[in-house]
């Protein structure tokens, strides 16, 4: 049979493993999938770039649109990103008929109603086992290995850029932006790493993998997101001491009145294996009915891990495409007509506990105030740790406006309260003049 | 459309979480599947206990045949166990062109040649997601999810009755038949615990692993098979001291002149997630030349969480069926007809470190007589530990028969060995007149 004809759509980083990769293993890849898969054309605006990855081995074209417009080509992988040309080609992709895999996340956390829907309506494809956590087969075991299941909850490492940043912070002791240009110098972070360090990129990929846990559609515009730019060394240090260390997680939960979809930083325990995730490591932990708690590790991004997925969903799709289109495999999980209507919650409404740390004089009575105004809250104290004021070194401005008060830290941690109720407690304490400095907060996950 | 009509062959643990995971999770499995999955019949010798679960919601027979037999039944489940009748009904339903599901390791460890062969001719899928580590995905992962690369090496904790064993051991000191006895109290281990404690059952889930892995038929015998009964309390020990935790390990590996098929106790270091699986847990890590390290862990056996993986290939089966069998997800991850005859190696020829305890008489001489046999067996050490005699507390019958000789442990650990070569080298080292007693080696894997 002659081998199914695939057509990249930009080839940079990843396409050239993809190209790379299925050169490499052709033979042991085509006695998986019965039949071989073949990178026919390639389009990249410069071509001569294009011909130096590829050679002779496909035709290189500089526009997109010739491949999407070649009756043979049988899939389209879209390696271009972003938002408008890439959402054009994938959507003119389907269109002529052709099944599509993508890397990409963004594009389809805010336009994928839109794409799904167009290919349910034309009886094609979409793949993106690369948008999710790089390698690791996530939207897989999600999509069918779990399909047995009532998802509760998933918590994920999903950005190696922050992962590797937070661990440089704990285990060098470093501030936020002396171990950010550390992993811009080694290349874990990009020249402009917003994306990845406001916990936008890992919004992209929670909401993914939301809407297939959950069959809701992808709504990015709902997610709560919170980078780590803010956080401190001391932060850190404070939370290793209580037992913790703290990690950026996407975050996705079955709630009683709706679903909750945020990315944050959040203390989970050290002993947890999700706690023990270093470096650029990417990690999926995943709460179901039927068979409790998974895990899924590896590397969530780099051009061979990303080629692995995108690769595996060529296969699948030589595999699958002609089975009934009825049945078959939904792109979200979900079969499209059978989506749900859960509500994704406002941030207010989320349930979890905290991690609180006050600048406050060291004076007698702060403790008291501060606790009975959480009591008064009805906010449940899980632990407090209060540093000598010498210990923290530090000296300041007292509430009444003189010099040379002492300060310290005072740090609590909290059992589950509303997130409403919180920000109401923080405003209160933000008020008491014994509070110095603005309120650190920090959510907390026990992942148990 | 009508539901998928299913048919359970024995009824008991296995059988009754699915009936009540499916039962509980109808409706958004039947979102999932397009198609609905129901348990039309389900067959137990008594008939009453079969009852006592279903109600009145699936027909009740005696006779497994009758299931076989009924041409409305789509998908057979076997849930029987052993090799026999097992092998015999699942070839029956075959041949009556139903597809299979089962859980049963040790049956397609032993006979999968013989019943994937069959179901190829006849069309039909053989499904068995929940023979290995329960609920954890690690069929789908391997078979699906990294179709684009060359595995070259998986590891795995898949027995949860001796991983439970080896955690007591640790945590509190037990030895091996203390550990055990507590296991049986908790039903983490068996009234006749054979299978999981001298390391068969791993085999058979590694053997499987293997084949998918590497493209080869299921080739049990080949196994080389060591249990954990003969661990002590002082080599976990010793073990720990050494910055390492010993596990059962299941592994198969690509090497230079075949593949490496085999089960038994390994020092992992304590820094790998892998050495941090406690309890009754299972993990698998996959070494794979384009993903490079995945880890997928979870429950490795319960009624629920095996319930998950054989429904979740009843919705594969629903999904799946209708696509080309030419290319339709193969068994095995291959294509039946494209397996490869790459050879299991004997253990002889496997390349691995060790760790050795020698209790030697604690006199001069002792450490260079070993350690120079050992270099003149070509066999390089990485690390040597030599407890004070008095540490151990022993003292003993000296290489000249007299008593009151001071014994010491020497420990060892070797950088990687041909088998074959240590084994020659620990006969020699045996035969010292200083070597008190038979030597202890436990193989050592870096899972770098």
């Amino acid at each position: 049979m002659k081998p199914i004809q695939v057509g990249l759509l930009g080839i940079g980083t990843v396409g050239s493993g993809v190209f790379e990769v299925l050169r490499r293993n052709q033979e042991e890849i085509t006695r998986r999938a019965g039949r071989g898969i073949e990178i026919a054309a390639v389009s990249r605006r410069d071509t001569a770039k294009a011909r130096a990855i590829v050679g002779d081995a496909a035709e290189v074209v500089a526009d997109a649109r010739q491949i999407i417009a070649n009756p043979d080509i049988d899939i389209v992988v879209e390696l271009i990103g972003g938002y408008g040309l890439a959402r054009e080609l994938v959507l003119e992709a389907i269109a002529a008929g052709k099944h599509v895999v993508t890397a990409n996340k963004a594009l389809l956390a805010v336009h994928g109603t839109e794409i799904f829907a167009a290919a349910h309506a034309r009886g094609v494809m979409v793949a993106f086992e690369a948008a999710v956590a790089g390698g690791i087969p996530i939207i897989k075991a999600l999509r069918e290995g779990l399909t047995a299941n009532r998802i509760q909850w998933i918590a994920g490492i999903i950005n190696g850029t922050t992962n590797f940043i937070l661990s440089e912070m704990r285990d060098k002791g470093l501030d936020f932006a002396v171990a950010l240009g550390e992993a811009q110098r080694l290349g874990y972070a990009e020249a402009d790493p917003t994306f990845d360090i406001e916990g936008v990129d890992a919004a992209h990929k929670v909401t993914l993998m939301s809407a297939i846990a959950f069959g809701i559609p992808v709504q990015f515009d709902k997610a709560y997101v919170e980078g780590i730019t803010k956080l401190s060394a001391a932060d850190i240090k404070y939370a290793e001491q209580l037992g913790y260390r703290i990690k950026l997680l996407g975050i996705t939960k079955r709630a009683e009145k709706g679903i909750e979809l945020r990315v944050h930083p959040a203390l989970v325990p050290s002993k947890r294996l999700l706690a023990n995730v270093e470096g650029a490591m990417n990690a999926v932990l995943v709460q179901a009915d039927a068979v409790g708690t998974t895990l899924y590790y590896g590397k969530g991004a780099g051009s061979e891990p990303t080629a692995s997925a995108v690769i595996a969903d060529l296969v699948d799709i030589t595999r699958l495409h002609t089975a009934n289109a009825a049945q078959r495999v939904p792109s979200l999980a979900f079969q499209p007509d059978a989506l749900s209507d859960l509500p994704v919650l406002p941030m207010a409404e989320v349930v979890t506990s905290y991690y609180l740390r006050l600048r406050v004089a060291d004076q007698a009575g702060v403790l008291a105030t501060v606790t009975g105004l959480l009591a008064g809250a009805g906010i449940s104290i899980d632990a407090v740790l209060q540093r000598e004021a010498d210990e923290v070194g530090g000296e300041g401005t007292g509430p009444d406006g003189t010099r040379g008060v002492p300060q310290t830290d005072l740090i609590i941690l909290t059992h589950d309260t509303r997130e409403g109720t919180m920000n109401d407690a923080i405003a209160q304490m933000q008020a008491l003049p014994t509070v110095l400095e603005p309120i650190t907060r920090i959510r907390k996950e026990e992942l148990a």
